[in-house]
């Protein structure tokens, strides 16, 4: 019964695979062997854009990080979500990459509105040299709530960013699995948008720690590239990085494995809908799910072993009626027993 | 006839075992798994340090910059060799992580000599608040050469250093293979001889991409999971890192492989020394050559498909009977046979 | 008719005389003229304090800056209101000084209640290494909304700093402002109250470009001078700024002038009471003024040559009626007469 | 007797006279005042540049510090003399503002040749993106050491910069005594000889703390201000920078002054030669004079109160007849009858 995140579980079985495959022989080191020019090209396929600048690096938080640092100057603020995982759970490595750049808090929202970016966007740079100058805005899709933003959405965000000639950066930790949920193209979801720069998850996803980087305007690739080194992002054994995402883009299996999470997720949502006592914190989209039930059925589960963030509030309490929020994130190697049987604690407290 | 690097290799076998055999079910992510409990047992027995901070990271550089910040400040000087990885060949990710601290280079050669070190820390910090502060000294050990520091010398080394109370880096990006050849223990290598932290190699010796930093006194160590998480080398699924280096410290594994690849080193080495025309820029002690022969033999085997780096000159040239120097770099993973083939072509020419 | 800032004034003819005075031979340089000891030795008497440490710098935005660096840690989040100087007028540079911190916003008026300071302390570091990590809370005496925080309401976010054993800053552009409103003493606005360090306003109060940064605890006094130097802040002829400070600090300059700001303010405000259609946006207590009034008032007022800014809404707009903000700012130099004209064309739209 | 350094002088009377003029009334603040339109005319005609961007700092290492970080990107190396005053008395601040990219020492003397400056740039950024790539050329008139890159050593210093596309910036911070020892034109000394940027120092020249950087080409003028706000050294009361460059341009007092530097210097220097036992280390050029004398001598000098730096060796020592280094730096405001004290000692020891 583990739902505490989607980066916990096993890699899938085909990326391993693929890894022991590729294990024989030389291959040149830190990113010029033959296996990443073939992952270039899928992903070019796959987002329909020949001309862009596909990256790879080993983390989530070194993609946004680096991409960021990227698009922005020291001396600009980027726009994003108040609960964006660049603000609440990187550390400060943006700021870091970045020189020192801000974040100015859009909304109070899982979701920045096209009216709130535009009033946080105005509002800035209003005092010249001053205040921080504006700069890039970054969408987190899936949200970390859980929740997606919808095409017109993300083109209502880039809208604003246009306006104000700013570049959009798109978080995609999970990517695939707002993809599937939309059933859109990538493309539809990015450049033709208006999104610039895209994280492209991997490792949420069934790879061991890989994430690609895309620009869809390659002028800034080889900054890129020397930032990348001067983060210490540039692994010399690099095929073994290369070889994950070869396995993620061939026959499907990021979507595959995207498809198979959500399913899960659905599944669990089904099942919590029909349990008197849970109500939605959120309306879930994707694969993570934020419910609130009952203190008393939080401690049953977790002595049943049930592995989960308590999001709201604390286990310690007095009032075992008190509700509480969850976090539930399924991933695709989730098995429907352990789901049942998740449930089925729930059900009878 | 792969001799361009020991990063270019498979990964070794039992690591590939390892990482397939660890690849079930759930893990806390963020280095809470439990193999990394067992990694830090055995660093600790492997060092006889028993209250020593130990850390995984991806890569080399991201050892060597997150050591070096934690030892620094940012108007300090690091005090290294003019050949130093940390110099040469990071592009500027020291500086970066250390918030713009600066480098002394220390003498001219492949190490710095205590008498050349002492003069330099000396020389520094003469000027009061206006010149870069006394910082870290950072040993390369095997050096960028291929040469070693002896146990003597990297005491003298340490002593200097302490007796200006300055912390000691080691970057053991070859750790082993200095190990072996020097035929000591990790701790007389370290910390008694006055060593505060290591860099401690996995990757050019059998693993994918691991490195584990070191710290003897465990002071500031939160202070490096920040820095660690801040440069986002936090794995979430840090269990494969684990994995790796916990293969890596079975059974002697990283012992064994190291072992194996100075022998491959010397097994050429004997070979070069038969060959006329062939002289030896260093005295190799570990797994790197630097040798010098004919444009004309370079030619030769770079048609027959050798690689390796011509270290100083260029291929390109009128005088086939040149000298140009050589960099052979050894891995485990090299075969007898190939050595023999690179040894035969160049017997010839 | 200048209410723009009180940083555009003259310098106060008695610091003028000062710097003339003191232009005579040679001082020896960097920071170590004789008159800063004088200068130590009188704020250390004015705040009570014999063991702070006291350095000058030039810009308020360097003394926030470099004390906020000495007091946090790049990974932290430094406390503040929405509204701070450090958030919105120093174009990063705190960020910059501090190597990519971060600053979380309090509240969402001219001061942060000890309430709202204490949620959002807790509600930081919740998540381990992932999130920021608690650093200073950073008060800024005047707001830069020109109201004051009362003795109490200081001691309440000190009181909550030191339940999580976070360091305070005081940003005391307008130190002594608020002051002479208080009425009370230096020691009891800061160090009494809880405060750990203090950017001690001259600039806007008669002098020419002179802020003090004064640690009680001198523990960090030599970083500190490491860190000036490094931002380029040690003057080398810095007999000058220590002059005006000495200036300032002599016969009581800086109570008095603060006071004749302060009284022309009130005297402002008095007017402005008397006239109907002008309301106060915040209830004035030093020398800023936020009141409302027509933009046919506005208009008439910029017409007549009055320089202040429109604080909310643009002269632009076709509603004559329409209430807009204006920030009038008084300094110690503001003649009477000029207040009176102001009044009179105000009192006659 | 002060020989110590040309920072440690009084504020040229004028300047002062100046400052005390334009203390009246009120001016915009931070650098928009009147004055500075008139100065960036009066230094655009100076250097015959119409279109340069011209602004004010506070500092010398802010002139520089400020300058190169506009012209560097944080993955570069600088190329500077070994002893560069921004590689040896900034306090690690260049590599600060320029978010840690590096410094390489050319040559080991007080000037690089254009051969040790080809020789190193060719060296550079051979490794791809491992090691530091290429950046500015940083060139410091008058030396350190008190000599002169001739008009035809600069441009050769610039034709190598050229041939790699770096851009080149000149550490003027003596940039009058330079020029009147030269007898050539501003326009000759820098752009024409191609030059990018320029610290143009005033404060060692008779101002109280002010030094404008020029660009020739005004692209980067924007960011230019957004990192010197950054950087915390935009004045409030900018007016009184504006007003010393002002009165420094006025009446030629910059070339006056530093004439009067340089015929002290040479007054020093004629005196010296004339006295047995006074050897010359470099040859003086302008105002700064490296020679040996015997520490008896040296001894008797401090016991009458001169004032200056004993560069090499140290005062305490057995031997009365060895033969220190002292470094005498003249000013304007020198008297003869110092130096004629100074050198009356001197012959009778």
């Amino acid at each position: 019964m583990f739902f505490a995140s989607d980066n916990a579980g096993p890699v899938h079985p085909s990326v391993m695979d693929a890894l022991a495959r590729g294990n024989t022989g030389y291959a040149v080191s830190y990113g010029a062997d033959t296996v990443i020019d073939d992952v270039r090209t899928r992903l070019r396929d796959v987002f329909e854009a020949p001309d862009a600048a596909v990256y790879l690096v080993p983390t989530g938080t070194a993609a946004n990080s680096l991409a960021l640092a990227t698009l922005a100057e020291p001396w600009q603020t980027v726009f994003c979500s108040s609960v964006a995982h660049i603000h609440e759970d990187e550390c400060n490595a943006p700021e870091f990459y970045m020189g020192g750049a801000k974040l100015t808090l859009v909304g109070q929202s899982d979701k920045m509105s096209a009216n709130e970016l535009r009033a946080a966007v105005a509002t800035e740079e209003t005092r010249g040299v001053h205040g921080p100058q504006r700069g890039p805005v970054s969408i987190t899709q899936v949200t970390e709530r859980g929740t997606l933003y919808s095409l017109d959405e993300i083109r209502a965000l880039c809208d604003v960013a246009k306006d104000y000639a700013l570049p959009v950066h798109l978080d995609g930790a999970r990517f695939a699995n707002a993809l599937v949920a939309l059933g859109c193209t990538p493309a539809e979801m990015t450049w033709k948008a208006g999104v610039d720069a895209v994280s492209f998850g991997g490792t949420k996803n069934g790879l061991m720690g890989v994430e690609a980087v895309i620009f869809f305007d390659p002028a800034k690739a080889w900054e890129f590239e020397l930032r990348r080194k001067r983060g210490a992002h540039l692994f010399s054994k690099h095929r073994y990085l290369s070889l994950q995402m070869q396995a993620y883009l061939t026959d499907d299996l990021w979507l595959t494995s995207a498809r198979q999470t959500n399913e899960n997720a659905a599944y669990l949502v089904a099942g919590l809908r029909d349990i008197d006592g849970v109500t939605f914190v959120h309306e879930p989209q994707a694969n993570m799910v934020f419910c609130a039930f009952s203190r008393a059925a939080h401690q049953r589960l977790h002595d049943a072993g049930a592995a989960y963030y308590v999001w709201s509030g604390s286990l310690e309490g007095e009032d075992p009626d008190e509700a509480l929020e969850a976090r539930l994130v399924c991933d695709w190697a989730l098995e429907r027993s352990q789901i049942d049987a998740f449930l089925d604690i729930l059900r009878t407290c």
